[in-house]
């Protein structure tokens, strides 16, 4: 085996000190150790196939402090080491292999709530599914909600499921019941008939779920039209330049967005909103954390390069992500109350 | 408004029997309305541009017996309507739209362990980050795990975490760490020091985690090599004819799989499955549940492009995936223990 | 080595008949060959340990017919063996793994402009990066596009390429520009200032790409407004139901649709197509083939999970699709051309 | 209209000079113009509410030098504003979104075919479908591949369609055919028979595409192994370190990479890359370039994370970019050919 604290190389251009001398290695790769060939010239060998007796490079340092060198930019331009000029892995900005600190969501979210802040939830029909539904009315009526942006269709289906017990046509174990197809339908009809949203929650036409939490809790929403509705409903605001003009009262006093399985209404939301929040009369400015939650990178990367830069991506399902939120906001809000108390 | 009981179309070939007549519509297109024009053949219109007082077709029944024929197989071919021969929605096999339904997992993974089943998981390194790590260590010592298959880089990222605390060189955050590309070989190297990964163990190298959890909990575990490996681990079996041969020494005892976040692995305990565990003695057949969880539908296809095609897909994160399928494990397990007790 | 014509197993139940009696072997997997134990069990082996001398089942029907019985649909129900109730390989609907019949698109475009068909081209922005946006103008001249279906942000990015030179910022070779991030403002200015497309082209503001062919070759183009628009250009419809009546005009006189990188669009046309063109007169029907191009599979099962089974996937990218469907159309129109001049 | 030159906003922290004064503007957002309120503060503004008669800013610099100051870095922190510190669209690493400068790529395979470099294609199965397994022999054939890497199933599904005339049981329009999920086994099979590939080819068992190619042109191969594989053929190299020391006499002297379509191959040649060939006697080093192609941009992320940073990701279907790539290097070669014979 190599001894503690062997230097590990780097696929880089790396310059080792033999007898006061920069000399490059043979057979350069990553992952492995240096040792000394008889000519004094260093190489480049896997830890399993150094023998013991061999002299081994040893050091951590890679800016030639301990007599190795590792040339991160000089050769290939700055992107061959990553953005910080240093050799490392991970280095991606939007990657479903880097975990989600679940706490700090939490902690966001419950001092947005205490601070009075204006959060701004835009969502995508993907958080309907069985459970998804109800975490997000959960979210809403406990005050996490300052604005709920989506489309016609998070209305539709979440209606579907208040008024006739599926998504898309699908159960919540997800197989599509005889006649599905047509319950999104049936449900628009009867919110037509009723002549709005709230009218239909007063009815009792709707009586559970997101549109309901957000009557019956008084938050505002946006339906923004498109050419893919169905209906569309009374509530859904069908002119685009209408619509972004009601969006953005709410953009401009935004303090913190979450953007949920959309990429429509996130990269909207995202040309609207500037990346801080400034109060004109003290002056303060403060950073508009921006949550996108999708499950693929491509969505964040979109949001991203159309200069929404300071969104924090998170690749996961839609229902998942809402279901361990929950788990965690709960715990902070609870921790908080007792902190509170004592 | 629309009667309720209106027909909702689709887009397929429709007969509406109008004065004993079978007639097509014009117009054609899903989601709207029959309606009859002054000519006595019906158009197809949708909701929003029916007038009151014009004639509208109601009805469910898509087969000709409430007077309204869909013919879904006749033109194109089965597949115009679906695999069921009806119009659907939502009839992809494999979807992130559709819910998961986690409660029957967790019946699933209780009831296996109580009849003392041989479940295999098989993991991929996306499982570590964070919560992930600790939230399968969990699975493996209450005793869900029959047996873990996984590659050299699942032991190696884990061992990282226990020796070092990073997973790819990144705290739990997703920060890379400074030298931390190197620390995957250092944890490596302490292992091969001590001489197996049970050996580290036993020294108290490695103090948590799911090797931990496996060694101490006595779970077999294989370790397939590849070519990406570093290293490998002393416990890593490089030769994959040999490492197939101790695979398949499960895999013809399985009673149930679950594969999370690994297209390799998944593939190749898929191959070696049968879809049914027999009992010869008894004569018993049972089909084996395969749950495959990816963060894209894509490897659940392959994988059921390549034979396996009752694996069932779960399209989400690795890590959400263990919190939420914990969550509904503790509560099957105390609802089974409270029914047990009463 | 097996003996050519071997049987080769599937995962499935599998009865073999020995000397009268239907067995199931023991070790049930797939790929694998069928050898007869000493006490007259048939046993599932790898082909690469069947000895010289063990005898092996021999046939390829699956159905009993050569004392082999595959029970493909008995046990876990239709799908354990694909929709076809026979054990297969690549059963997807949709997979980047599935050759790509150009030969067949590139006739049907021919076909469809020799008999004056009505050919709806639905496209989103990644069509216009580099010679994608050469290719689509070439199609529009030659006659292969009906109408074109597209939102705001296609056409302000062609002409933002046909007066600044860049798409989305970015120079021919993907590279951003300095001040890129305004060209787009700029050239919807410009169009706002001349008034609408068609006249920034006559006064020479536009002297190539998409929209100038459309324009200069008379075929009409909907531009559908979304929340996602700047400007937009005076050509946009921002109300999406006044542009689901334009875009309809168009849909119920279709005989064939292509649809490239945009799920928006894609689905939005999808909603109001039928699957069939129906000649009142004639009372002719025929198929309507829908082409559906994207980069992941996600988008052409959303579109059919949404009742568009018809629709047939292609997984590539938008200009490399383009490129070669160019290439094998000018093939087909070429061979055709030579034959009608013999 | 807007004035020409009118200053286009970002999402930043904007300072105005008005009067002398250093002024942040109300209501930020992006891709909108700047007016001056009645009371001299700055107002963002979207082009279209703009009135006749009021004071635009204009200026293109983002710096202060024209009065405007766009603060980039301060707020948020660097990767706000992008990797370079200025605000950008199109500034992601890799995106299917981005344009493939084919006529680069075929520039860089013929002066490497010209100056004897060695260059390695990493190849998936899913070059293998219909037009990519003609187009990958071509590039054999006609010296522009090095070595050959790949796994079993690419070289077992090659000869396949060469024995059988099916790549995983479908045939070249992607139909699965009856009985097709043995062919690949009795392809093996035959091989196994003929003792090896290089055999097979001499016996006239196997009389087209890649494989033939390869041993018909004398390039070398290596077939590493997986737990995945069938058979294995006997080429196969079913040892994981074994295999990497064959690939590392390849990789020590490569000067350029080609990765198509699989993410184990390429990460595991990444591994063993450096970022430069370095001719120890002459001192010369050169970057190699690496080009990495897939349908996502998620394999080409996870290389980076592992340390390749210098690989150019190509977002596309594996055959289409056979296609094209083929039909510029082809170009570029004629273009060549004629300049040197003029």
């Amino acid at each position: 085996m190599l001894p503690e604290g062997f230097f590990s190389t780097t696929n880089l251009p790396t310059y080792v000190r033999v007898r006061g001398e920069w000399k490059l290695p043979r057979d350069p790769r990553m992952d492995s150790a240096l040792v000394l060939d008889g000519d004094g010239v260093p190489r480049v060998v896997e830890g399993r196939y150094v023998r013991a007796g061999q002299p081994v490079a040893m050091g951590m340092a890679e800016d030639g402090s301990e007599g190795i060198f590792v040339h991160a930019t000089g050769l290939l331009g700055d992107w061959e080491a990553g953005p910080e000029g240093e050799f490392k892995f991970m280095s991606s900005e939007v990657s479903r292999e880097k975990p989600t600190d679940y706490g700090e969501m939490a902690r966001l979210l419950v001092d947005e709530r205490e601070r009075g802040g204006h959060f701004i939830w835009v969502v995508g029909p993907a958080v309907l599914h069985s459970r998804g539904r109800d975490t997000l009315a959960w979210f809403v009526r406990e005050g996490y909600v300052g604005v709920l942006f989506g489309g016609n269709a998070v209305a539709v289906h979440d209606i579907e499921s208040a008024t006739l017990g599926t998504t898309l046509g699908m159960n919540n174990r997800g197989v599509p019941v005889e006649g599905g197809h047509a319950f999104h339908m049936r449900a628009i009809n009867r919110v037509r008939a009723a002549g709005s949203i709230p009218a239909a929650v007063e009815r009792g036409i709707i009586q559970d779920g997101i549109m309901h939490a957000l009557v019956t809790s008084g938050v505002p929403y946006v339906l923004a039209g498109s050419i893919r509705d169905d209906g569309p409903l009374p509530d859904t605001l069908t002119d685009a330049v209408r619509c972004q003009e009601v969006m953005k009262e709410h953009t401009r006093r935004a303090t913190g967005v979450i953007m949920i399985a959309t990429a429509l209404h996130s990269i909207a939301t995202g040309n609207m909103l500037p990346s801080y929040a400034w109060n004109e009369e003290t002056g303060e400015i403060r950073p508009i954390t921006i949550i996108c939650v999708d499950s693929s990178e491509f969505v964040v990367s979109k949001l991203k390069d159309r200069g929404t830069h300071q969104a924090f991506g998170v690749i996961t399902n839609a229902q998942d992500f809402l279901h361990v939120l929950r788990f965690y906001v709960e715990q902070e809000a609870a921790a908080r109350q007792t902190a509170g108390a004592a």
